[in-house]
Order: C-alpha cells, then sequence, then structure tokens
C-alpha cells in the first residue's frame, strides 16, 4: 500500500486515524491540515502527522484525502476537493500503481487529470453530503463513509490508536463510487479493523438518528436537568454513581460537531426525538398513578435491548 | 472484627458484600437468605456466603443483619427484624465485646435483650424505610445506608469484588441511630472502602432523584424508543456505537428493584421527569426551527458537565 494520506482536520476521528493509518503501514505518509494553530502544533508534537501543511498542498499530494471536519462544513469541501482535482495538480505518488489494476478507466476512475486520487468524509450524516456530490463529474473518486467510533472528547489530544478496532464503517451509496475506488478505501478500513457496512444514504441517517444522534440528545438533556436542578454541584460529583456518569457521559460531546448533525438530520431527529418524548410521557404517567403493573411492563419491555447490546 | 454478618438477598449488592466482608476479614462468618432456591444454590456454588440459612435463623444468628432486598420488601421487613431483635433470641457471637466499648447503654443501643444486633438496608430511596422505623423502640439498632455503586445486572452471578472500592456510601439520618452502632457500619463500609456522607433521608430521595433515578428513566425511554423503531434489531446491534451502548446500558436493569424505587419516590422522581421534558422540548424546538444558535447555547450548557463528571 505505502498511500499519501492527507487529513483535513485533526481532531478525534482524524488523528486516530491519522495515527493507525501510519502505525500499521497503511500510509508511508501523513499529511494533516488543521485550521486551529495550537491544535496544528499539538499534533505535530503528539506526533498524529508527518507534516502539517495548507489545504491546497494537502490536497494537491494526498493520495487519499479523508475529510475529518464538521458535517457543515464538509458539505461544501468535498465538492471543492473534487473540483480541485479536476483541475489537475497531483503527482501520483504511485502507490495505486502498486496494489491496482491498470484498468481505471473501466472500473471507473476518472481516466484523465489527477485520476488516481480519492476524497472521503467520514461524517456522521450522508444524506445531504451525497446529494452535494451527487452529479459532480468526478462524484466516483468521493467514497462516502461514516467509522462508527468516538468517544466525548474532542481534539488532536483525544486522538487514540485502536479506536477503530472491531467497530463497524458504513459506506453511504458506495454504488456512486468507482469499484476501485470503493476497494482501495475498504482496505484502509480494514487497515483499521472495521467491519465494513453498506447502506443508502437515506437509511443510514434514519438508523443513526435511533441509535446515535438520540443518544447524545437525551445526554445532553439530563445535564441541563441534573445542572439545573442541583446549584450545590458538589452534591454531583459526590453522589453521582457509574449508572449517572455513563448515561451522562455524551452530554461533553463537542457543539461544532453536534449542531450541524443534528440540523443536517433534522427530520429523523426530530421524528425520533418524538417518540422518545411519547415514551417519557408514557413513563412519567405510569409513576404519577403509582401504576406499578405499567411501570414494570415498560421496564420489562425497555430490557430487551439486553438481547441486542452486548 | 470478625462479625457474623447476615446477608438478606444475594444480587448484586447483597452477593458483592458478602464477598468482600469475608474476603477482607471484617466478617468471620456470612449467613445468607435468598427466597429464589436457583439463585440460593448459585450463591453457595459461587462461595459467595459460607451457609444459606433461614429468615428467622439469620435474624437470630447475626451480629450484622445486611438488608439487601428490593426497597417494598425492605420497609416491611426492616421493623420486623427490629421486633425480632426485642424479642430476643441473639446468642451474641462476642465480637462487639472485642471491638466496641462496655458502654453500650450509655451510647444508645438497646441495653436489654438483643443487645448488640444491629440491622442496616442498602436501599437506594431511605425516606420511607427511615419513617417505617422511625418510632420503633429498637430504633438505634437500624443503621439506614446507600452504597452508591451497582451494574446494570442482577442476581448472584453479578456479584463482583472490588463493586464498592472507591464511591460513596450514604448514611441517611445517621443520628437516629446510636453512635456505636453506626461506627461499626463505618467500619464495615471502610472495609469495602467507600466514602460515608452523611444526609437526612428527604434529601438523599431529591439528590438521587437528580444523579441516579432519572438516568435509569432516561434510559429505559432510550431502549423503549429504539425498539419500537428499529424493528430490525440487526441493524442496532450493527450500528450501536459505544455512545449508544453506554447511554442505554442501564434500560437492562431489573423492574424488581426499580419499581419500588421509582413509586416510593415518588414525587422528586416525577418533578425531575418533569424537568427533564422541558429540557427536552427546549431542544426539540431548537431543532424544529433550525435555531443553530439555540441548539449551540443547549449543548455548551450541558458541557459544563464536564467540569463535575470525570
Amino acid at each position: 500500500m505505502h498511500f499519501t494520506v492527507g487529513v483535513i482536520g485533526l481532531g478525534l476521528i482524524g488523528g486516530s486515524m491519522a495515527l493507525d493509518l501510519k502505525r500499521r503501514g497503511f500510509a508511508n505518509k501523513v499529511l494533516g491540515v488543521e485550521n486551529d494553530s495550537v491544535a496544528a502544533q499539538a499534533a505535530q508534537t503528539i506526533g498524529l502527522v508527518d507534516e502539517v501543511v495548507s489545504y491546497e498542498d494537502c490536497v494537491a499530494r494526498a493520495d487519499i484525502v479523508v475529510v475529518a471536519v464538521p458535517v457543515g462544513t464538509a458539505v461544501k469541501m468535498v465538492p471543492d476537493i473534487l473540483d480541485r482535482f479536476a483541475a489537475g495538480g497531483h503527482a501520483p505518488s504511485g502507490a495505486f500503481a502498486r496494489t491496482g489494476s491498470q484498468s481505471d478507466a473501466e472500473e471507473g476512475v476518472c481516466p484523465s487529470v489527477a485520476k488516481e486520487q480519492i476524497v472521503i468524509d467520514v461524517c456522521s450524516t450522508k444524506e445531504q453530503i451525497c446529494n452535494a456530490t451527487k452529479y459532480h463529474p468526478l462524484r466516483k473518486q468521493f467514497v462516502s463513509t461514516h467509522p462508527m467510533a468516538g468517544t466525548e472528547y474532542s481534539g488532536p489530544w483525544a486522538a487514540q490508536p485502536g479506536l477503530f478496532d472491531g467497530r463497524a464503517c458504513i459506506f453511504a451509496n458506495a454504488e456512486e463510487s468507482a469499484p476501485k475506488a470503493v476497494k482501495v478505501i475498504e482496505e484502509l478500513y480494514g487497515v483499521l479493523n472495521m467491519r465494513p457496512i453498506y447502506m443508502n444514504a437515506a437509511s443510514h441517517d434514519v438508523h443513526t438518528a435511533y441509535v446515535s444522534h438520540i443518544s447524545h440528545v437525551t445526554s445532553f438533556a439530563l445535564a441541563l436537568t441534573v445542572l439545573d436542578k442541583e446549584k450545590d454541584e458538589k452534591h454531583i460529583f459526590d453522589l453521582a454513581s457509574g449508572g449517572f456518569s455513563s448515561t451522562v457521559r455524551l452530554a461533553k460531546s463537542n457543539a461544532d460537531m453536534w449542531v450541524p448533525i443534528l440540523t443536517q438530520n433534522h427530520d429523523n431527529v426530530l421524528h425520533v426525538m418524538d417518540t422518545y418524548i411519547e415514551k417519557m410521557q408514557q413513563f412519567r404517567e405510569a409513576v404519577a398513578n403509582y401504576d406499578e403493573a405499567r411501570i414494570r411492563e415498560l421496564i420489562q419491555e425497555a430490557n430487551r435491548i439486553k438481547k441486542i447490546i452486548r
């Protein structure tokens, strides 16, 4: 392999990816782009990337560009990167030639200028970014993915080796990408030990609203509730058991990342929130009425999650 | 020390307590009481207790009786145990004589029959159990505690060494117990490496509604929401990230334990649920209106939990 990988956004996801792609030999060089100068300095000091470069430089030099910025920015950045690919300027590192076949044109990678470059995004919502690139002439050089891993921390300081091991990675609308490009990115995630799952972008956004986005909203609401009422922070600190800590953990998540996710996945998130509020109301009614049978019923229904999660 | 400790209810809490009190030398003998015959057999096979005995036998023989049953049962059981203490029948094991002073009467432990026995409960709500025992003639031999530790699993199989290490243990209305009895129970929790916190029962129930009970309700509601919508369980399994798993973890909790907690702490829980639903509605409105500034504000407010939890 030995690709030159350019990572734009050296936060938790971009940074962790940079780390393992280099350590595990997928990348022989990792270029990093980071707007925040403190974070950029840190990423270099920690050793996440070989070089911090400009956006233009990264897009020009990398075989694979990984867009790891908040999804609001990514939606504009990916088409721009494809434009830059089209405008040429890439000096191929030769990595593709070593692993791929010679029949790029047949397999659908744009055979003209910058023929071998690939851009991927790693964002948590997929429909808008897929829509924004759908009719781009170089759409086939874009692979839209969502590696489902993370922690509640952010920034290059939060990057960690092995973050992705054993988790699922969604490939959204993979049929819109060149098969060869998909294959390369499958290899990339294979090196990160991720299980690929193929899904259309719309389904992805429905499912993640349920199994990821709503969890964040419920945690934010929990933190707000407790902070609102427990003026004495010492009590929260003293009394918080493991249960509370794990339920509220996601409330530490970063606004820059979550504001665009919640607005981009607006319809699905709203729908799930409404269902959730309805369930809370049912629970509230049962408690208000001291209806032990109904509370038991709701708890036992909820307990079914045991069969699915671990 | 070398007390004979009787544990009634060999589940997660009772079983873990039995395990460490014996291993760490606080108890030279642990008697266990367990209604469920399979659980009783398991507790003996696993080695949680030295002997499984009858309730009557346990109350008669133990220096310290630990009531580790759901709080609905405990509210009736603790007064009954105090009645049995009053009726006599305890053959002191001599453990108190070795560690305590001779002046039991001065220090307030009932000096008559069964003079040295102590009963404690370990339940998650404190007001009802303290009210139910308030005027009992042997109230001073009861110490009401809440060791704030646990997992979402239940039964003797869930018991584990070290479960309590480093966590907080509430002593509720400790002034209603004999100082000597409190001292012995402080030693017991000291052996379990717990930090004692003293609080009146009513405050305890308010605070735990915020930092524990609501977390369980929000997890139950989350599980119900996801199970309701994601008919295809394979998707939940595939897509559930670490975030969802940790947020929904408490939804595995046992109905036998949680139904009485939610009804006993009815007023506080209802109040917190109403605040929580209000916060969810605020969040819903912000998302519905694509109000990015407001979503950001709510998230950043929620982020303050970072300063308190780890």
